[in-house]
């Protein structure tokens, strides 16, 4: 099977615009095939500031009220995904935008539960690995928005995270897939204030260890473990490696030279 | 050569949800291959109003300087196009929506005028029609939002018209074409307040009678000379049939029961 690099860049790349625009030039480069996922960054947050919309916050997760997911489809599929492609195909990269409702990529529900109504949030129930894969055999590059669809006509924002992770498992049907969260940091670090502590080699017994045996570690992985719990289960069906690292290290991220790889043993 | 219908909806379609969902359900139950073309509505204008971004018009043209280019990449490429993608998913319709960045389908330049400057305003030099072709084959309808790129990375707001125009004459190469211009009128009008008095059959002769013979008359075309020139350029460049006419009235206008037709002789 030939390679495939899903590579996920967060927010606060796409937040700067000499960051975003060094990772577009290298991701880019990259010789074989690829499929870039984004997030948000912080555009929508002052947009629905400016525009007076309120942003809830249950649990520390965003409820989607419906001004706010018009907001959302406007920064994430509109604004940040064209300028993304806009700047590939100057480097020569034929790269096409999409959101999950898209050639319908990605199907989603809303999603429930019990206590808490999230609003206008889409759980992923299948991704069209082989519309993806025509995409990348005849010469493209998929950029995916974190908007996703039900199918009945709504769209639904949906974590970019997740996206990334459900690209790659349904993609390791098709091609050999490395799956790359990159972000600010430089990997996962034992020392958050210390961005030399990266930890190369994540294996699933440390991790349990880091998570189990140290309050204080454990307070450091917070914002971390929901990427890691989704690395697990990545390599668990069938994606060949995940690495964490910083957006703008791509190359040596690439070649293991840096940031934190991920280990199912 | 297989039927292709380039069908482009105006800005009081898209800003009256009734209208747009009822069309879009006669847009995706239409047989043969289709293409759609959007244009703004009024949500771009009244967001860069709520943003305080002043909207500055030069001989009735819309300058579109960097922070409004913002605003209509978010609005028509995003809030719009992904919000007709989801409605057309839901009619079953496989709509993939695009600007023409995306697998660089539109090539565009910035407008550059003597004594204007447009801003970011794009005239486009070439519509990739193999790439479309691709799309329709592989059973994608194109959903195309008015927003090009020029290849270095700007993306550019362009005229839906005349998008619909340049797909319909590329597309001609691969298909017999015909490109409908709907809108909230009945078609082209003797008299602009008499929805009744709708010209069938537009040929050169009579459109040059009516533009030169008569001030009053040419008065009332006003808004429609642009459309029906490009409608004229379009026949003389391979398209089959040139109808204008009411959005509601999809069905009728494709089986030449209203609208008015353009025809060129």
């Amino acid at each position: 099977m030939e390679d495939l690099y899903v590579i996920k860049i967060g927010g606060n790349i796409i937040d700067d615009e000499k960051k975003l625009k060094s990772f577009l030039h290298a991701f880019s480069s990259l010789g074989s095939h690829k499929i870039l996922v984004h997030g948000g960054g912080k555009l929508a947050t002052k947009l629905a500031a400016v525009l007076g919309i309120p942003q809830q916050l249950v649990d520390g997760r965003r409820i989607t009220d419906a001004e706010t997911l018009k907001v959302v489809t406007m920064v994430y599929a509109g604004y940040i995904n064209k300028n993304i492609v806009a700047q590939l195909q100057s480097h020569s990269c034929n790269a096409i935008g999409l959101s999950g409702a898209d050639a319908n990529i990605i199907q989603a529900h809303k999603r429930l539960h019990p206590a808490i109504d999230y609003g206008f949030v889409g759980d992923v129930d299948a991704l069209n690995a082989e519309r993806l894969t025509q995409f990348l055999k005849s010469g493209l590059t998929p950029v995916i928005a974190p908007i996703t669809n039900d199918n009945q006509g709504q769209l639904l924002n949906t974590n970019a995270d997740t996206i990334a992770q459900e690209t790659a498992k349904a993609m390791s049907r098709h091609y050999t897939v490395q799956l790359i969260y990159s972000f600010e940091k430089s990997g996962v670090l034992l020392d958050i204030n210390d961005e030399s502590s990266v930890i190369r080699n994540l294996t699933k017994p440390y991790f349990e260890e880091l998570k189990s045996t140290n309050a204080r570690e454990a307070k450091i992985f917070a914002g971390m473990i929901p990427k890691i719990d989704n690395a697990f289960l990545a390599l668990n069906s069938g994606v060949k490696k995940v690495i964490i690292g910083k957006a703008e290290d791509l190359f040596s991220l690439l070649e293991g030279k840096s940031g934190t790889a991920i280990i199912d043993q």
